[in-house]
């Protein structure tokens, strides 16, 4: 049997046009939950399972922001917000595993565990906060946040003012051990969720810390720590592109790790988007996995079998 | 080696007079975790841990409430939330515990599982909703709530109209299996957070259901999961008293679960306060459990020791 991590794109909860209803977001979440039970069951494979939470926490944020506001309630600081949204989506979608797997007549309990990331306190991404999160506000109280609370704040594409926050690189999960022994047992693994809670080490002591994590990166470190055979990252695209969007756009089957990484530094990928997720690819490969894919979530058996998406492997 | 389920009540998180900022609760989960390492390092007990959510469930469902009526964006129903206050509580628990286990030389990760709570969907809770939660409405905006969302509301002491919900008895755990595991593995275990997430069984399939669960009977649930020797109940006061508030008012210390019985079938123990947690005492020495102990924060480590607070043991 072989062991598989799945890293699921937001669209696997949320679709760009929706408001994320509960309705909306289990409707997504149970369609997800059968492409994960055909692995399962069909393709014969041990599942962990990682997702994003963009939307969710954004979200969270604007309640939170709003609550204050309203009803002077605190808001809880990013960590915990992404510690939440964990609790939330790991819900959802290990309901829905479950459902779906009784519904084809097999009974297993699906785990979710709240995750921590350990992050380097050096990273340079803590002297360049980049990623906008929560509210839009004016210039006058984006800056005066700013000042009262130590953000970086900036104004984003003329839409107002926000404040933006490091991406720190991913280096390991604090729970890696606890995923490790589940997985080995033959449970299905739901942690890491948006990338996981980002913690650094400070005198030997862990500390959450405000910024957001790829959840892809973070999905290939859970995908080393597992000793997975393949790391598979769902999204709404078929795949990876060089000259993505020109006359030549040219959609990548399957490629080796030396030619992926020479596209990479070329520069074919988009920061934040398909990017980290080659990036991703590339580690897996690199540290020894057998494969990488990156597919659309509606192919997701078909991709795992190696006809569809981007199949990077060994050179 | 012992086994110990401590149910911990809200104040091992917010104290009644705060506000709930993440400054106050990480400052009170620090002190509970130096509490509960006591336990597992000098008492030598395998530590299962539970918590209440009230204070913050309640804050995310007015945050939520403020963020819908500011930004439109939609609100999550109660089942949703409660997990969201699962991962919230379980991150800050389960980070502080490292942290101080790493302070004595100890490294040991903590499992935070998202844990989905059985009633029964003929629980006679759901014909008669009690439990107040959200924001508090007008006459108007309250029936009106009603009717579009199928609510039951009530004036609420004269402070307002306020939904209500149901509160039944939990039967079990979906993931005990899961949590058991990471027990036998020696494991701190973090679980059913809130009482955890209310699911009915429909036609097969687990749906959450918009309600609350009494976190000591949920507690209890799960001493007998994992086959604990001791069930603790850590709140803000001693234990249990017989004719409290009375001048016969007497503390109960060491006690039979007969006995204990009896008081609670006379009325002695307030509903929604020390009724529960003297239920859950009685349920978990009925069903076979060592000893239950209902006892305060401050005095946990001496409690389990059998030095304070009320021990209820068999016959």
């Amino acid at each position: 049997m072989k062991r598989v991590v799945i890293a699921l794109g937001g669209n696997a909860i949320l679709q760009r046009d929706q408001k994320g209803t509960y309705e909306e977001q289990m409707a997504n979440v149970m369609k997800t939950a059968k492409q994960i039970v055909d692995i399962i069951l069909e393709g014969d494979y041990e599942v962990v399972i990682t997702h994003g939470n963009g939307p969710q926490v954004g979200a969270l944020l604007l309640h939170m922001d709003a609550g204050h506001q309203t009803y002077g309630i605190p808001a809880q600081p990013m960590d915990v917000a992404g510690a939440m949204t964990q609790g939330q989506i790991g819900y959802m979608i290990g309901q829905t595993l479950i459902n779906e797997l009784r519904e084809r007549g097999v009974s297993r309990p699906v785990a979710t565990i709240v995750t921590q990331t350990l992050v380097d306190k050096n990273d340079p991404a803590f002297q360049n906060p980049s990623k906008p999160v929560g509210p839009f506000y004016d210039e006058e109280t984006a800056k005066k946040l700013a000042e009262e609370k130590g953000w970086t704040v900036i104004e984003d594409s003329g839409r107002g003012w926000r404040r933006v926050v490091p991406s720190p690189d991913p280096k390991g999960h604090v729970e890696a051990p606890i995923i490790q022994e589940l997985v080995e047992r033959g449970f299905i693994v739901i942690a890491s969720g948006g990338g996981g809670v980002p913690v650094i080490e400070e005198n030997g002591r862990l500390m959450g810390v405000e910024a957001v994590i790829d959840k892809d990166l973070a999905g290939e470190r859970l995908a080393e720590e597992v000793k997975a055979d393949v790391f598979m990252i769902l999204t709404d695209v078929n795949g990876a592109a060089v000259n993505f969007g020109k006359p030549d756009e040219k959609w990548l089957g399957r490629t080796t790790v030396e030619e992926l990484r020479r596209y990479y530094e070329e520069g074919h990928f988009r920061k934040g988007s398909m990017g980290p997720k080659v990036l991703a690819a590339i580690r897996f490969v690199e540290w020894g996995g057998e494969r990488a894919v990156i597919a659309s979530l509606d192919n997701a058996m078909a991709a795992l079998e190696g006809k569809k998406g981007t199949q990077v492997v060994k050179g």
